[in-house]
């Protein structure tokens, strides 16, 4: 899982704030949860969370750390999504108030023996899950960065060149879009290790992150001028 | 300029429209016009450019025919898409009737011995033109073809090359985006020809564009193996 860490209230408030949050008992449960859209919504959200939901079926409050399910785990993300975003909206307020609450997250990992899995839940609180005929999933500012991921990344491609094509789809996000900026967290699981393999934080003076864009101009500009001459086209 | 044909109200009505037009008197001008956003919106504009828009400023109607000058052309383009927008909101609607207005064109082209010029024009009327700094201008269900773009088409691209650039977001976008498709219009100029150099629809079964995407497709997953592995990431 990979996110950026920029935040804006137009361009001129841009600030840096995580959102991507790690939750995690060693050899039982890593829990990765990436947050996009309005700031307030999701931070309430995740502190409602932290504090407890107590879902309409349950008799106590629930955490991510004792979700039993990973399903589980969604839920009560998904109801605190639901509820912070209900309490805004409540009473409607004048159209000069009016707020963009829209809010989305996604929750991966594992629990206890239970399968690796991946879900987007929308602000709604519904969610839906990662399957093998889509072996990704995105929020927020998703269109700059999909064509790479939807001609590169397969279900078959392995972790570390994974990482590497969603640092690609970053770049490509970051450089056409301001809104989306440096430093970006990042976090790598695998099936039943019960911990995160990798955790990094790569920020913006990186010389990795920065090589990997050039290079990519590089090699874009190259395969570009791999593909055949369009034969209607003019002459030069 | 390259547009698509693909337009849909959601996705079980989905058709086929030209929103690439050209105007032209041999020896004298070359136009063209593409649009993006609500097709009745776009049409009924350009059919009321055909009969003759009358400018605040004018005495008698004028058409992309009789503009004097590129700028001329862009007003008269503007003043329609704001005229036909204001018709439709007035008087406002119930919310249920409630329209999707936005519409947007590209104009793009050479009178007399004027300068050659591109204008994006906005549903407002307003327009702003391509210059220098940035030597593209994207209408509609942009961002999924922007990253390559940004990356490959500079100033100093020779024409050809920046058609097949063109034609390679238009791949990108249509994989990722359903709302974009087959049939393109495809049209290129030069300063000073006073007329297009080609003008060119490319047919679902094109067999240079099922090659091109499939060559990319090739080249990006190539290129990914050419960016250097992510120093932290996972062992494999």
């Amino acid at each position: 899982m990979i996110a950026d860490t920029r935040t804006n209230a137009g361009v001129d408030n841009i600030s840096s704030y995580r959102k991507l949050h790690i939750y995690k008992t060693p050899g039982e449960r890593i829990l990765a949860v990436a947050t996009a859209g309005n700031l307030s919504v999701t931070q309430t959200a995740l502190a409602m969370v932290a504090e407890g939901v107590k879902l309409p079926d349950a008799n106590a409050p629930e955490t991510l750390e004792t979700a039993p399910t990973l399903f589980r785990a969604a839920q009560i993300l998904g109801h605190a999504l639901a509820t912070v975003r209900a309490t805004i909206n409540t009473p409607p307020s004048p159209a000069a108030d009016a707020l963009n609450v829209n809010a989305s997250m996604l929750l991966g990992g594992q629990i206890g023996d239970g399968k690796m899995g991946l879900y987007l839940i929308y602000g709604q609180g519904n969610f839906i899950e990662c399957g093998p005929d889509t072996p990704f999933l995105q929020i927020g500012e998703l269109k700059y960065g999909k064509p790479i991921l939807d001609r590169a990344l397969h279900n078959s491609t392995p972790l570390s060149e994974a990482v590497k094509i969603g640092l690609i789809s970053f770049s490509s996000t970051m450089r056409s879009n301001l809104a989306v900026g440096l430093p970006i967290d990042l976090v790598t699981a695998r099936h039943g290790q019960s911990g995160a393999e990798v955790v990094q934080r790569i920020e913006p003076n990186d010389g990795y992150f920065a090589e990997l864009s050039r290079r990519w101009s590089e090699v874009i500009n190259e395969a570009c001028r791999a593909v055949p001459r369009v034969p209607f086209g003019p002459p030069a």
